[in-house]
């Protein structure tokens, strides 16, 4: 079989740069696992099942505040059984519906484990397959991993591909690493009923130096106000199963009993034993493939998107970067990576979004900037949807004004964050986004606010007369 | 007292303008009716208290979702007076805050009816004081009106002022007008328990030209199926008093016994009785005040924002106006009225949101446009969230793929639309949208595809092989 482009992995970004090329007119083949792999660790193991489950736990938050609407609930039971129904079956609706589109539009999937023999050649392995293509797009993603004495074992410790078997909500659960999986999960087994345990090495959870220490901070307020038993700078020392479950002793010297522990660190790229090094594509020491701006490999004709490109692993990164290897191979120039615009969102207790540069982050790059903070706290329609807290930061060039960065804690973070990557693309000044319109009640308008602060100066700090 | 602007109505316009004056350097004073109705409209009668009810309905929404994420509640029972306590609790909340804050930056407020004496003179009543304006801003609002035999009597029907007092939730309610207000309404008292009649005399719910035939019926849909008794194409014939409410005899020839009737139609602009005409100040024949591209009246050095410009009377467009209007008081001249950006929104069984021109205008001003359309139903955020319904409409220039507007109905319709206002002051296109960035998964992404979906062509059309 002869192809301009074969794919492998028809995960988010193999799957969106594969209708992609199609729509652009290329003869596409994907190359993925299994039937139930389509999809990827995106929709099958990772953003869109926790997504499900972190709406259920936002529903439980709901309840203590329906009286101020009038509401008064006589309560509720949870059963864990339903929730994990109602979630399986949204990713399966997906699943099929991505395969039933690819159908659909004659885009074959083969399925097994694709190799590379040589820059044109994909051997399927299970369904023994020769391919030949013109391009190859390597979208393979990542797997979980232990790290030190946590091993994950499916029983004792568990990872993030097997969370989701788990048939009950744990009594207790200890959940090692305060990145985006820790915090997201912390939230929805807490507001499940779960007594939750969260330690993070670090001094605060989401330490990434892309989120800025105030997001991490607030969040990690948040985490301790709804009960979550946070523990920073602090790591698993030991643990040993029981009868009953696991026993942990933190570095902080407390012992807890708990049913599992959940490991929420580590995760590899999946570029070992598919033919890469052997067709010359090559690695970081990391096993990181090393990619351009228009994420091309060391060897011409072939390509690299997703979580094998670098530790930021997010499913709209490899979409994005997938669209810009299709783009490339059809011989244009203008569409190049910007890794200054690809948003970091956390669903937890609060959203937490975060796109370009933080203060430190332009600090350490002798860039001068300006911050203007505009608060939920007194926000309009977060106030009369309850959801009052957070605030967003909008950090600017102090010469140019340009928009550097824009990191949101607070309500539909995720979704606002948005205005600023469209602005931050085109390299737009706070004057830009202090002078845009802003519907009113709006959650939006604290972009607007916060652009005006550095644009026209902070108001609360300005003394005259 | 001499000031560089006074400002007659502390409302969402009003207060805005005088926000941004201050900052700016100005010497400003507010004249508002009296400290209960600081905050205008929008604050005490409008936007902000209907808003929190909405947010009530929508969770009342959510109770039939919930089994899907495992969480079976045992009922609930509704209690009208706490979600007025509620309600009222954040707009007194909202309102005091107003009023610490210009207390706090030493703006002050006369309280009485503002009169224009002369150009440069306001007459404060009640007060009693005169004071002087280099620059006078008027921003008003709007009042309820009658509309034929529907006068608002404060018993048998309320108009939108009186609506608020309401202590009891109505068993049966029968709402005049499907447009923003009726809509809101209608969701909102039937989600609560009443029984609903919403009569609309056009074909369907959301009228307006500016929001496409798609969006109103799509939302009209979605009211009847909650058990909204959605009468289009009908209005009030006759109505009488009975012991126990209203009885109406529709032009269906249908009759109806409720509670009372909501006026949700007929506003006029707060023109007269307050010298506008005797300072010369030009009205046109319905009584607006006729605005130049600054917000400027007939007389240089009095401008105009708000309600009393034009029957789209939403907060924001008089927030927009009232700093267009200092911002040229200031000698400034590059920042004027972009009509094309101003959003409205919709909160209702859905929201509704739409900026910019729809396929009809469209075609009615000779422009060739491009539509594209991505439905929620499959996005997997909006499936996660169990909110999957509605659509995200780009129209676009054929010619040059400027996008010319955006119409979406679905989640979070109200803060998504933004993305596209921001993008539409600054022209630009669907190529621009399509390769901007979207996070997976997301409500936004929806933005990207109905773009791409102009920009390339749509994808489930694309006939190959």
């Amino acid at each position: 079989m002869e192809y301009d482009l074969v794919i492998l992995g028809a995960g988010s970004g193999g799957y969106e740069a594969g209708l992609y090329a199609f729509r652009r007119g290329m003869k596409v083949a994907f190359v993925e696992l299994s039937p139930e792999s389509v999809g990827g660790n995106c929709l099958n193991r990772g953003c869109i099942p926790s997504k499900y489950m972190r709406h259920g736990a936002y529903l439980i938050d709901k309840f203590n505040k329906m009286e101020n609407y009038g509401i008064l609930p006589k309560g509720y039971e949870i059963d864990y059984k339903k929730l994990k129904e109602g979630r399986d079956n949204v990713v399966t609706t997906i699943r099929e519906n991505f395969k039933k589109f690819a159908k659909q539009l004659n885009i074959p999937i083969y399925y097994g484990k694709g190799v590379l023999k040589d820059p044109n050649t994909v051997f399927v392995e299970g369904e023994e397959k020769t391919l030949k293509a013109k391009f190859i797009l390597v979208a393979t993603g990542s797997s979980p991993a232990g790290v030190g004495n946590l091993v994950p074992d499916g029983k004792n410790i568990l990872d993030t591909d097997q969370i989701w078997a788990l048939e009950e909500l744990p009594r207790r659960v200890l959940i090692v690493g305060g990145g985006a999986v820790g915090v997201e999960f912390a939230y929805i087994f807490k507001k499940y009923g779960s007594e939750v345990i969260l330690v993070e090495i670090k001094d605060r959870v989401l330490p990434s130096p892309d989120i800025p220490e105030d997001s991490g901070r607030y969040l990690g307020r948040k985490l301790r106000e709804i009960g979550v038993d946070l523990r920073t700078k602090t790591s698993v020392e030991s643990w040993e199963e029981t009868p009953s479950g696991v026993k942990v002793k933190l570095t902080d010297g407390s012992e807890h009993e708990v049913d599992f522990i959940l490991l929420g660190v580590g995760r590899r790229p999946n570029t070992r034993g598919i033919g890469l090094e052997e067709a010359g594509v090559e690695l970081d020491e990391r096993g990181f493939v090393k990619t351009n701006e228009y994420a091309q490999t060391s060897v011409p004709n072939v390509y690299a998107c997703g979580d094998i490109t670098s530790p930021l692993m997010l499913a709209h990164k490899s979409m994005y970067e997938g669209k810009i290897a299709v783009s490339h191979m059809l011989g244009e120039r203008d569409w190049k990576k910007d890794e200054r615009i690809i948003p970091k969102i956390i669903y937890s207790a609060l959203e937490v979004a975060s796109v370009g540069l933080t203060e430190e982050q332009a600090e350490d790059m002798d860039i001068e900037v300006s911050v203007g903070v505009a608060s939920f706290v007194a926000n309009p329609k977060a106030m009369d949807d309850g959801e009052n807290e957070g605030f967003v930061r909008i950090v600017a060039d102090d010469e140019t004004g340009e928009i550097l960065g824009c990191h949101i804690v607070g309500p539909h973070a995720g979704e606002l964050i948005h205005q600023v990557v469209h602005m931050m693309k085109d390299r737009k000044t706070v004057e830009f986004a202090s002078k845009s319109m802003y519907s009113h009640p709006s959650l939006s308008e604290n972009i607007g606010i916060a652009s005006s602060e550095v644009y026209y100066g902070p108001i609360s700090w300005t003394k005259r007369r």
